[in-house]
């Protein structure tokens, strides 16, 4: 860490919805630090692309498909070429199903549905984490709380972005197998890298956040269900979203919060 | 539900370790009972063959690849037709890993192999799930104990083998990234299936076991870090399991049991 590099947040998904917005807090908020956004297509994200137009220097947008390991490795070489670190990696793209329809039953369930929700909600978190740790291992821990005690620091966080229909103690109504069950394996490969990394020197936070029901694509089909006052803007649900990366340190490593901050069961 | 049809238990993933063992189990205590074994190569599963040259009539070995959904849909109507109706399925096919190791850190993992263990572990069984539910539905409650209310009454039980390393809330120690993360999704399988087969009539009961430790081929390469008493035979895994099976009712679906009958945290 030198005291002289300016911060750097990286957000995965962020050709739209949360991602998108996760960058447009981050540019405006944190004055110093540098977003680097990652989407499949950068082409046809015009307006990460506008963002980055008007943040000239402080928004770096790279192509990445998370569903490739390859895409994966190649960006943290150039964010590590660039950069050199990274304080925050936030994990945002995701899919319902493939059909853009949670399983309502059985009847709906494939394997092939199953396995490409699988691949992007929760391999890819997990491959990112792999590549970009040792990045995070460097950053200077910009993001979150440190303690007074030195021991206990942290050089980055991981946020994965997990769902309240992703805990299984809480399922009380069931469908959506590939959504809920993406998002619990998604949980426990948050559970996994918080002890893994926060044993290491020096330590690197991992949290699930759920960020409420959102006016995204990913729930559009399903907003009629949903009372006014419970459907968050993306910009609403970062802003809560933000203010719990910003209180976070070791001690709330490997937990899933809701974006109000209360603890999610897993 | 004919008073005079014989119970049938079907068993995936018999070739061997606690698969085979089940069907063992069944044959010796459940007299009355047909016994469907399925593997990927019943050419090669010699122990199973001779099981059904001992014990002709009564059990029937399928080829099943539980990667292939393909093969699921095929053994079903296989099933449909000779029998008409499962009792008990049990879902025993898993991996550690494709090289046979867990991950001992983010360094082992890769996409491919955490893809691999998610479709045989968690895929597999819920598209079992899928094809063979409306046989449980037909099935005659021979497993498990019925309440004496008729509306409660079960006409099948699912079980999945899970393990307690699949605990999100039980993970104290970290590693073997895909086989926890394939566990924590069949677990909220578990969940989801015990919601939607709890709601129909006839009802389908769901759980998930955790065998203990067993002296099996997945965890061979783990033998010298388990005291001898915490290491079981598939043989008393099995009775145990089949215990708690045999004392299952729609008030227990749902949730995850180990061995001793105590439930596991999600």
């Amino acid at each position: 860490m030198s005291a002289m590099a300016a911060p750097v947040a990286l957000i995965q998904g962020a050709s739209r919805g949360l991602g998108l917005e996760f960058c447009k807090h981050i540019l405006k908020n944190k004055s110093l630090a540098a977003v680097v956004a990652t989407c499949r297509t950068p082409d046809g994200a015009a307006e990460l692309r506008g963002l980055a137009g008007q943040h000239r220097g402080r928004l770096t947008v790279l192509k990445l498909d998370v569903n490739l390991e390859e895409d994966i490795r190649e960006a943290a070489a150039r964010v590590k070429e660039n950069f050199g670190r990274v304080d925050l990696l936030v994990n945002s793209a995701a899919m319902l199903h493939p059909t853009g329809k949670g399983e309502t039953s059985l009847r709906d369930v494939s394997a092939q549905g199953i396995i490409s929700t699988l691949t992007t909600n929760t391999v890819g978190p997990l491959v990112m984490a792999k590549y970009f740790s040792p990045l995070l291992q460097k950053g200077g821990g910009a993001f979150g709380l440190q303690p007074s005690e030195k021991a206990k620091h942290h050089s980055g966080v991981i946020v994965n972005i997990t769902a309240k229909v992703g805990s299984i103690g809480d399922n009380g109504l069931g469908g959506w197998y590939s959504y809920r069950m993406s998002k619990a394996a998604l949980n426990m490969a948050t559970r996994n890298l918080s002890i893994e990394l926060g044993r290491s020197q020096p330590k690197v936070v991992c949290v699930s956040l759920h960020p409420g029901t959102v006016n995204t694509d990913l729930s559009r089909p399903y907003h009629r269900n949903v009372p006014n006052d419970k459907l968050f803007s993306a910009e609403h649900s970062v802003n809560c979203l933000m203010g719990i990366i910003n209180s976070l340190s070791i001690e709330k490593t490997g937990k899933a919060y809701s974006w109000d901050g209360t603890e999610l069961p897993w």
